[in-house]
């Protein structure tokens, strides 16, 4: 297996200014630590939970955000699409498309996000067996698009709760396809706070250790400068200041693991 | 309460003279019956489990179809949208405009749904709690309409299965918008059969009296003249010669308990 | 199908007078009514949450409570039993050996209880599928006694909460067994109160409806003259007053689904 | 952290030889290893899916081949107890009372246990939330015993199926007891052959890993020289020649996680 990588940014593009330190320091972090990183930022939240959430910039100013974090960090950018006309604007910058999970089984936007020949994110939905995602890939593939990532980021567990299953990442793995672990979402519980999800950033840490001592190809997770003042996903947001140790841990887990297999 | 209504027909529109012929039958049925009838057919089915599935006529040809329905029989139709873009032209069609419950989150297809003016039913998310479904009424309410209908379908449980938790007809009627009991897809077994979703038709029954029992506003079935040829949905489908006997007792259950209530 | 039974009583012996006044007032409501009574009262509750808790008057004095009632009010009686040490001095007394839902897979219990020659009333662990009960009762028909009920009372979906799957009355029901609803425990949040279990009583209505429209055998309810009083239970027990107009609606339910059966 | 203590035998005790010679290669393996150990096997399996299963050579032999273990091998050996009645001639054997998930609510045994003054094993029920377990505890000390271990061996998720929320260890380390990972009932499928339980067999590693990383205090693993023959959750266990490997990536893993806390 390849080393981690790591897929990290804010929920949401907040301001300019505060995307960007969130960026120029996950790039020096993760050179330091020798790793891949890509940068995950979404410019418009479509499936808050309230109406009156913050949903971000808006995809024109976003992607024009998402393209200079490209251009002077380096980095690949990845986001999420919730439409099919968002498509072809986004696809010129991100070099990730992502496809939300709620959304994993919608075939025309799996067929134009492949279309694109940009490599394509499927996030794995709550409501499907890992097994089933194989019929998300063979969407893709038969579009002409061998580029794809699955991502789990748990379960329906009962009500406004998540459970992740490890053996997920065993089974997606099957499809040959590089399996991605979302802990920040995993450890949402929907809806869980009446008007907005709660989330349960206190396990974050311990479930990426066990999807990477599973083995895993890329951790996900949203990380902000002051989780508690995140306009979106707070509760489940990690501390920058967080990071270094963890991730170190992590990366001696992630080569003893990989050493193995 | 007041009586229960029927919203019954095809899965998918798969040819007009088997469309039209189903939509006869159940407009005879229903008035004999002396209950109302809403039709419904998908033109598109957008997110089945495989890319070779049969997906529906599109949404020109199938709107067509449904618009001679809805003059020929006299009976109001309704359909599912999956996009922005077809709101404006099925909103021109449709009496009730129809969110798939993968879609049942996503702001922007709810709010331009809601803009039309036209009836909005909403199916609840196989992933969401049945209070969760407040937050979609309000994000309709908030875009001025307040015809809103809420359908349970059954709820995740494990992989491959759902089930119909009945205290949700109960949660979702608190909203004060019409609960619809969906018994075709709640007994879907999603992604069981490998490359599409099993189902089990035998329990369309028992889950209708139950849920009817429970009391709500109206079923929803999907039906057809052969369900084992039918193009989607099959397995869950009722033949229509099932109909009359099932709807008599369901109906006489109806009454007793909306005397009871 | 044959009319409707109630099983019913307090969740737990609590003192002798309110017992007897409790047994009374089913008796008389139940003969009105032309339907059978199983009064049901456990003398210990062994897996209760916490140490603290209530846990009745023990075996001896409870079985002789219970011994009085079957001769004063002729009506057969029903206690679940924990430990094979028990079952020779309760099938001195009881019609029905009640085997709990946590034991339903101790095959030396079922043996013991089955060798009684008594009925045996087996409820379906929450954490068992319908189908997997059959082997509960190929237990009991081995060990030559071939009166078994199967109880539905609700299975695991997530934590601290349960869901009656309706399509499980079905499928026991094909053992070839009466199927008894427990509405009570049905509608327990287990553990969900910290130190003890919370209740959902003002779904016991709802759910019996549903299950008698699926078509059972029996109805398990716990009663209490005040059940926020009582010693155990309480949250989904419920009130004597409640009972003549509930289940004078779920008979006109019952009448119904056995004749059109 | 303490390291890591591995729990292992066989299911079930088979016959005396076979089950001397697992004990021996553990005791080497783990001496090799610088581990503890705890030699595990059942001397009667009381809750096997159908009563023609094999049970084991019964209380009296079965302690009497555990009895020999613990001498020539200076092993502390566990089993578990599903009676009050066969508690104080297993503790006169045993060091570790293990307590069967299905019966970790049932009072009587766990004070029972707890009032002989050896560790106490609790298996979490699988119909039982983490923080439940604290309950379990309370009961035990409460009875006098300090000594509790307690161990996470799956959630019901769905039917036939279990889950392993990884949250669960670091919730139920909280309670201050230490935790065991029994990885071989996590990957039961329970009932799921039909007249017995299937397995899983090729997820024992992942999953293993995944809660070392989380961090535990032990693993339990079932082990034989021949799953494929074994009596009792052969699809389950795992070939003694598999060990080695498998348990010094674990050891690796389980260093660097307690390094790091």
């Amino acid at each position: 297996g390849r080393p981690l990588v790591l897929i990290a940014g804010p929920c949401v593009i907040e301001e300019q200014g505060l995307t960007l330190r969130i960026a120029e320091y996950l790039k020096e972090l993760t050179a330091k630590l020798g790793i891949g990183l890509v940068f995950k930022a979404s410019y418009d939240k479509a499936n808050r939970t309230s109406i009156s959430s913050f949903r971000g910039p808006g995809m024109a100013q976003g992607l024009e955000i998402l393209a200079r974090i490209r251009r002077e960090f380096e980095v690949p950018v990845l986001s999420d699409i919730h439409d099919i006309s968002q498509i072809s604007a986004a696809a010129e910058v991100l070099d990730i498309l992502q496809i939300p999970a709620f959304l994993s089984r919608q075939t025309d936007l799996l067929v134009a996000a492949a279309a694109t020949g940009k490599v394509v994110n499927v996030k794995k939905g709550q409501f499907l067996a890992p097994w089933d995602m194989a019929n998300a890939v063979k969407k893709i593939e038969e579009a002409g698009n061998t580029q794809v990532l699955l991502t789990e980021r748990g379960a329906s567990f009962g009500y406004n709760n998540l459970v992740v299953d490890m053996r997920s990442l065993v089974v997606m793995r099957e499809t040959g396809c590089p399996v991605v672990f979302d802990a920040t979402h995993s450890v949402q519980l929907p809806g869980g706070a009446g008007t907005s999800s709660g989330g349960q950033r206190q396990y974050v840490g311990a479930l990426s250790r066990a999807a990477v001592a599973v083995g895993v190809d890329a951790l996900f997770w949203e990380v902000h400068e002051n989780p508690d003042q995140a306009l979106c996903d707070g509760p489940n947001s990690l501390p920058l200041g967080d990071l270094p140790a963890m991730l170190e841990q992590i990366l001696a887990i992630d080569t003893l693991v990989k050493q193995g297999g």
